[in-house]
């Protein structure tokens, strides 16, 4: 890696503080594996690996467990598991049409978890935080939420700032400068951390840690709602830009003669290939949500002309842009959620014939389009993900007695 | 950062190691400066960074100087300073109209270096390579030659795979599937590594350690020459894709009823934008090269009113392409190269008006663009930085008796 930025220095204290983060990771991310198993995967000595898990052990992060090999002779072999009670966080995840809220242990188990549908208004944002608290508040009663708490992830369907949760703009639900990220944390407990992001970005996190993109280190997700969502991801690590404002895909331009965006341009790749472009060429309301894009899904199975043209269309469009993110980014895998996810058998040669016309030859022969594998779920698992990683990034931060369990604001 | 490969653990010599790497890296980059300066910078302790710069100093990669302030009272004091005759690099630059070769030492010092124009006509890799051997030959017999000899850096006017050199396609010199790197490799000394990368990627890196984006982390340079070169920096690293073809910006597809590409493609923003489109709205022909671009601009700062037409019918197409790049990387910073630098001045309202127009509020309001600082040389510049790379990643495997200077094979 061609660092230009200079990292700082190794001292004996980071030293620790970053073998338990290695270790931490995983086995947050890889699962159970035995000592020997950790010992190869992080190159460490077996004495390091020893101290290193006893401490993680003593804070209950870690649990040695004496599993007997199914029918092999011979001692029985000590996994290290992550202990998915000993660190949790609250993931939410609000959607055009839906909220969620899941309690996710340590090693992405979900604990408990809730999603109900909303009407695709806008809603002010107080509203929304408080049906959140509403459907989170059963969760955070369960036994496990005693476990210490991490933090809070939300994923919005928005434009938003990394650094404090501002929604720059969520055309979706009519928001505009709104501080989610401070909403929410004085709807739950004022001390928890809160960290906000795009649900395109933080689907890509979950399809990468658990989904369709583990072991891959270039990859772009790209989601068809409403709006296109992208995540990209350069080298193993989500890029998110300046701000937090990075992997808008949906607003390339591809079309200057194209029709206006919701976003104030014209013809950006969105008016193309979103939910309104396939039921404008379907005959159907632009409007119609998720279930007139259904609808248009059956007629075309059922061989309607107009609707197998809507999706001949759109999948033509998908591959023009597909080629020109290819060239600009070079994924090994490109991971297609929401509708194009669903779509892509039906698609996936008119994609194949565009990315062969116009992406170029190198990358165009290395990158791979495969479906989501999470769907829509993905988000809330990415909101959790993200709520974790200051537990993965220095653990030894949280070695101390536990913190009280999440209390509701006011409760 | 939200890693998702895990790392590996650190053990006592990966220590050292990575110590010793940030302080040659920040030496290399920061130049010469005190020992409070490195403890600041770096965070390691006193006694650590004094015993690992005698390493350095024992190695003759470092130097300690003591400096008089000029006009401060009190003693001297020590300057630790990169040697730049201790570890040398050859970078050598294949543009579509000239060749260049240098000798650059560690700091960045240009020891010696050369420029041939060369004519735009298609060569065969072989004549390439073996004008390039006899522009570096008296470069090599310089007495600085004789320094640690790290490698050797090839910056292509072409696409290029990082792993071995393969230049895929370079339309511009009419190569396809040339292994660059085993040519130049082969005629020069052969055990020398020999890097290759194509010239808008290493242009990018040489602005971001030593030109126009110095201190930035997130940076898209976007060069204009005859196709528009590309380099793309995510969060200190340059992004070069999964095979090393990333940054292919002057091919995003653009105009779905535009022109045809040299790639094959239809369309492509370098249709658009490139010296071709500039010199076709101005009414010359496409293949004028660089010196009827220039006619275009001083006709244009003449006033007359085709070039000046031709000119901002360029900077809308540029601003177009640069609002989407805007949404989809979110950069801090957009440097201007090529001709796109030099027409900035004079078409900068025109880009500003469209990223105003297209690109979403948030990470627009964040951009500044600027022209390039190094000129013709930033490519040559960073095809030295990639060749001393494997010094500045891994220090510990340089601490050894000298290599012989380089020769050349046969010689």
């Amino acid at each position: 890696v061609l660092l230009a930025r200079v990292g700082t220095g190794l001292r004996s204290e980071t030293v620790r503080r970053t073998n338990l983060s290695v270790i931490i990771r995983e086995l947050h991310f890889g699962g159970p594996q035995s000592r020997s198993a950790l010992v190869g995967r992080t190159e460490l000595t077996r004495s390091a690996i020893r101290s290193l898990i006893s401490e993680l052990v003593s804070a209950d992060l870690v649990a040695e467990v004496r599993a007997a090999p199914v029918g092999v002779p011979g001692r029985p072999s000590t996994m290290v598991c992550p202990n998915a009670e000993g660190a949790v966080v609250l993931a939410l995840d609000i959607t055009v049409d839906s909220l969620a809220a899941a309690l996710i242990g340590l090693g992405g188990t979900i604990l408990a978890s809730a999603r109900v549908d909303r009407p695709p208004t806008h809603l002010e944002p107080s509203e929304i935080v408080a049906d959140l608290v509403s459907l989170a508040e059963p969760i955070l009663r369960e036994p496990a939420a005693a476990g210490r708490f991490i933090g809070i992830g939300v994923a919005v369907v928005g434009v938003v700032r990394r650094s404090d949760g501002l929604v720059s703009m969520a055309p979706n639900l009519g928001w505009r400068e709104i501080p989610l990220g401070r909403l929410v944390a004085a709807a739950f407990d004022g001390d928890a951390p809160v960290a906000v992001a795009n649900e395109a970005d933080l689907g890509a996190l979950a399809e990468l840690r658990r989904g369709a993109a583990v072991g891959a280190d270039d990859v772009l997700f790209v989601s068809g709602e409403v709006g296109v969502g992208g995540g990209v991801v350069v080298d193993g690590r989500p890029m998110i830009g300046a701000a937090g404002y990075g992997g808008e895909i949906g607003h390339m331009p591809v079309n200057p003669d194209g029709l206006p965006c919701r976003c104030g341009s014209i013809g950006c790749w969105e008016t193309e290939v979103g939910e309104g472009a396939l039921l404008r060429h379907a005959g159907r309301r632009p409007d119609g949500g998720r279930e007139a894009v259904d609808a248009v899904l059956a007629d075309a199975a059922a061989g309607l002309p107009r609707a197998v043209a809507a999706l001949d269309e759109v999948g033509r469009w998908l591959g023009v842009g597909l080629a020109g993110l290819v060239n600009v980014f070079d994924p090994e895998l490109i991971v297609l959620g929401g509708f194009f996810g669903r779509i892509l058998p039906r698609v996936g040669e008119l994609v194949d014939r565009e990315l062969d016309r116009r992406a170029l030859a190198a990358p165009r022969s290395l990158v791979c389009v495969v479906p989501a594998k999470l769907g829509v779920d993905a988000p809330m698992i990415g909101a959790g993900e993200l709520a974790m990683e200051p537990l993965l990034a220095d653990p030894a931060r949280w070695l101390l007695p536990r913190r009280p369990r999440l209390e509701l604001a006011g409760a």
